[in-house]
């Protein structure tokens, strides 16, 4: 194995496209020397961008893609016509085995839908989950599944539950991390149907530390390591974690500037508080793999800067060295001969 | 009709009962002199410690039960057995006219059990949604439904759209209030099957202002008024909006205190930070009513203190003149004679 980890980067995609999405890669490989970027987009606009800094230049490949996939876009129908966007283009290279792993800022669906029919998925796991790190009172929590395939079925909870303990275990280092599936109440006979369905199959699972239900209350406390929902759960609580968030500290920073009292202290607190919520400041944690593909796809927010760029594409270097799909490979396999037997 | 609101309180449900709730009903009674708060729970004890205050005697009467029913008990058997218990005495109390309203700070699962069996749901409606307010930017919003009925159906949705939009206006006075459907994305293609289902007929709907797709991240901007949701979904944002603003305030307040500097700072910010913070404190809007029924049944918060009990006896008054049940009886007749039509 290479000690060179190579990220297909979507120069295209995002709100900050291209001048943020380059900068980033600039960012990542004067950190890094065991990167290369291969920056897919309009070869001359990202040369041309790409000459305004100073950076190893054997680290950056410009490779040519004509077309753009708009946020708007039917995603299935953009992934099957336009073969020469960015988007698809750079999800090739993971195909072909040219790059290691992907990263895109730019649209969710087309992320999920190349992924799926570009990439593929490995053999037995039935709905590849996107996973991101949400911050925690204790650190990150993964929260898994977010995408876009909703009405999960209890054995996709089963095998999320299962492939985020082996991304927290390796790529955060995280012992034996804590498992808790998300529910309305911490009894076992609490929730939905799924949820009722899916907490007899997880306690029974040995190769997971599954330990009950977390209600969404206790889940900014960071007990509970490998977040298990089906998406559109998932996707309310990653949404209202940043909107919550950001509401609450625009009033805090507003109420500070009713008086003039309150504002020299507000100067005062400043440094402080910074620090404090940069701890729970979502960018901080790079962006969202989509697991159980046969290759690290990772989506980024769509308002990604720079730093969130940067910080997508070092995290795929962990993903490669602790070998993230050789170990959802066996997890799944050892899996499905169980069932079979 | 009586210009006096009678209240029935279950003096023993909470995690501070019998303090904090016989408190709450005397800081009711001393601010309003419309209200007659009838006090259910083991007479001795509520006579003791109602000794203890100075308050307009003729407004506070004790009614004995003799039994407590727990948080941990199964709700239904709790009902049928503990016919004496201090819930099922104040649910009566309204079943028989005696009393306007419930409040209780008991077991939810026997609040909304007791509310469907004992007061019974007016005819037409499928199922009485807990509906609480929750703080947004600009004021607060209705999160309908964060009952223990999950998986709901789409007829359910489109009825906690109306009751909502009722509740909204003539408790709250807002006018023409927007209604929005907790999704994913804001295209009416979005969401699971439910939103899929539901989205069209609320867009049918000619009684209420429906504006589509909400998500998440926009719920604490505060502009949908009405915010519907099946009861799993609603009670994730609803835990999650009490445990994320704690976790945030709590470390904001710590990174405060880490250096000389921000601790003077923080002395200094204090009073505008505590106004500020106050506006997003789900205890200032009392309880949540269970809409839908033959009266009203108001749930406040297992760890309410007197403020939120006095709150929420007090929001009963305004739910009484406003003729809250009527209203909703007429829009589900209306609905019901359409639907023969």
């Amino acid at each position: 194995m290479s000690d060179i980890t190579r990220v297909a980067l979507d120069a295209m995609g995002g709100d900050n496209a291209p001048g943020e999405i380059i900068r980033g890669a600039v960012e990542a490989v004067k950190q890094r020397g065991d990167i290369k970027v291969l920056l897919t987009g309009q070869e001359e606009l990202l040369k041309k961008t790409l000459s305004e800094y100073t950076y190893p230049k054997d680290q950056i490949e410009v490779v040519n893609a004509a077309e753009v996939i708009e946020t708007a876009e039917a995603p299935v129908m953009a992934i099957r016509r336009k073969k020469d966007s960015s988007l698809v283009v750079a999800m090739n290279l993971v195909k072909n085995g040219e790059a290691d792993a992907f990263v895109s800022a730019g649209s969710s669906g087309a992320i999920l839908v190349g992924g799926q029919v570009l990439v593929g998925r490995i053999k037995g796991v039935e709905r590849p989950p996107l996973a991101p790190l949400i911050p925690t009172a204790k650190g990150v929590s993964l929260l898994i599944d977010c995408g876009a395939n909703v009405d999960a079925r209890p054995s996709h909870l089963v095998q999320f539950a299962k492939i985020g303990s082996i991304y927290m275990e390796s790529v955060l280092g995280k012992k034996k991390p804590t498992v808790g599936i998300v529910n309305i109440g911490a009894e076992e006979e609490k929730g939905n149907a799924l949820v009722k369905e899916t907490f007899p199959l997880l306690k029974e699972c040995k190769d997971i530390n599954f330990i009950g239900s977390v209600e969404a209350r206790d889940i900014p406390l960071g007990d509970v390591d490998v977040i298990v929902c089906e998406a559109f759960v998932g996707n309310v609580i990653l949404k209202l974690y940043e909107g919550l968030g950001s509401t609450l500290i625009s009033k805090i920073k507003g109420g500070m500037m009713t008086s003039l009292r309150s504002k020299i202290g507000a100067l005062l607190v400043k440094p402080a508080l910074k620090a404090t919520l940069k701890n729970f400041d979502a960018s901080e944690h790079g962006g969202a793999p989509l697991l159980g593909l046969n290759g690290l796809v990772v989506k980024t927010h769509g308002s990604s800067t720079s730093k969130e760029v940067c910080n997508s594409i070092i995290q795929c270097v962990t993903f490669k060295k602790q070998q993230i799909n050789e170990k959802i490979k066996a997890a799944i396999q050892a899996q499905e001969e169980k069932k079979e037997d």
